[in-house]
């Protein structure tokens, strides 16, 4: 479980997904949700010609699964904040299994309550290769909203 | 339309894409799709309790439906490349309209065929708020490929 | 129950079938499942400024949802063969409850085995207006399956 | 990009769409959508012992597709009118992939502000051979509505 | 048809279902839509080191398509009072094709107006294996609501 | 965390799952994916002539949900045994909000590496009120996987 607590997560902390297989159905699920149907996801004929001869992942699908791979702790998340250097490297195909790599790369405080905590994090496929990789910055809460509760700060 | 040929394109270069209300059908097809239920999210009674009052749309779900709001000529498209700097800047609630701006910021020559155009984007609500802004990098054809095929080159 | 065997049927039977509401989630899954995202009907903004104020089901929703609200008898069903002077004649809004009102129009012997049935259908909304009206046609098993099995000639 | 502005578009215009692969996914969501369970779409039991030997793509669900295979100027286009003699003429199976073919057949002018157009859709596989075929009508708009409004008539 | 009129329904009856097969497109909404991801059944990886070397589907699931297998004559249906001992009995795994087979097994009168109707229930699959079996118990009707308004009871 | 590990599970021990709002969409998906499209949960009209006004969400639609309210810890999980009496105590509207209490009830000891566990579940809306009840039966592992493969035993 990913607590984003600021006060307990330590730099160097690191998680490792469950495991999660892609799909025909997410790839299409994709294309319906964004009316993004760019032939190289939609179309097999297309895609038999590119240098892959199928059809691929789009890479938002792959970077929208991360955060539902992990068990996050949502009393300490205050926000998502934002993402740095979002990179495709490899290309993901159907049929693919991916999973998150996570670690605490950096933390920063904001205010008494809050820190900005940045997560570097790898999405692997089932022979562990780097498919892709980013930075996911949240805002976490200094302390528990429960605590601050007992505490009569809440 | 937009097109993504490296060679065309010309920095500053914008383009206003369509508009698309996000609907709760939205919000709860991303919970579906990425099984990231956050209550922020997927709970109203969690939701009522927070400063906003209300579910908040996914950070993901908008971000995920830039590249459809817009008309891509995807022959000129080889990759998408990826996102730098994605900024959550103002909440976006069930029922707000999102669209894209979106111009043409970076050009780099990478080889012979192709070139890599950065996207500055922003995405604005129905009052025209910056709700949220990204880099999105595209790996652009420098050569349509038609024209090559008539070239010989192809 | 609709029968589709020809020989049973006669011109003039009629059948009402069941209502449903036409909801948010029906008209969104239509725009995703068919990537038209036309803003009359997925723009509130768009959709405010025109004459009905609010924003229109589409009409190839309506037309989808005619063979399901009746229940056939699948067995003597041989092919769905085509759609005559397909019109829109009212809006739909979402929170309408359409039904529809099917009359045996026409018959044609077409060989030993089947025939084609001319169904006139209506689909009406909840103050009984007529929205859309088409004709089906629909080829149908002169014997029944079973019956031929037990025949022999099956 | 496919004008329905009823005074640019010229009688023999023609346009192809992108294509798109139909597959399982397709078939079942439009099951679900539609509530038709035939059992010659979702049951491969069934569908074994039909003289296709697998499932057949719905009708309904290849004629739905068709808006979404072009990309519509929205300005333009004032309601989807009607549709004349839909024919399912071969079978279309999952991993098929359809594009269509569209060429403007008739005009007539309704009024100062608006005419019906209708185009001839041929919807082919990826073989080229027309699997359906219809009479779409539109109806567009005389002037834009920029211009209109520029002129001080909107 | 399955009329669940409580007064017309003989202890014994049975009715056969039509049959459905079971696809990855199922398999996949229903995680979607109950946010559970066990690996047995969204992780191909974890499947294919277990006994059955594949993804099996949630027994869930199969319990959820079963009232919607059969027509039910909804006039003589008040509610939907409870299930007893649903066992799992046998693997469902993708493609496999489901249908119901269900008998009446017990009524018992509630009051002047309605009666528990109790339909055992066994699902098998296309080899006719049961694989989930179940008691389901309906709150019926004792007269029509069309009969009780023309009686003038309604 | 829920564990099933058969032999750290304390009869008594319960846990309070997060919430979830069932939206509309929810039901219609239900809808959708079941094709039981019973009036009472499809039909506003029909609805809101029955003793609650408005559309009834479904009773297996909250059952389905269950198992995604709480975090498993999925390698101590066998399979899925079975359901006894499940009951539907109050209706469910669109807009509740329902969480699962858990309460083990139950432990038998099946053989060397497994054991049933018997879970007591209740669903509560906001009101903290009873909907649904029932008891759901867990195969679990009597050792970890993991220490197994330590000690030469998995």
């Amino acid at each position: 479980m990913l607590q984003a607590l600021y006060d307990e997560i330590q730099i160097g902390d690191t998680i490792q997904s469950r495991g999660r297989t892609v799909t025909e159905t997410d790839v299409v699920s994709f294309c319906y949700l964004t009316g993004n149907w760019f032939e190289f996801h939609s179309n097999v004929e297309v895609a038999a010609k590119t240098e892959y001869g199928q059809r691929l992942v789009q890479g938002g699908l792959v970077f929208s699964l991360i955060p539902g791979l992990v068990v996050w702790d949502a009393r300490y998340v205050i926000a998502f904040y934002g993402v740095d250097r979002l990179r495709l490297i490899r290309p993901v195909f159907i049929g693919d299994t991916v999973s998150a790599r996570i670690r605490v790369a950096e933390k920063k405080v904001r205010d008494e309550a809050s820190g900005k905590v940045t997560f570097q994090i790898e999405v692997v496929n089932q022979r562990d290769e780097v498919v892709q990789a980013c930075s996911m910055i949240i805002l976490g809460r200094r302390k528990c909203l429960d605590e601050q509760a007992e505490l009569g700060t809440g």
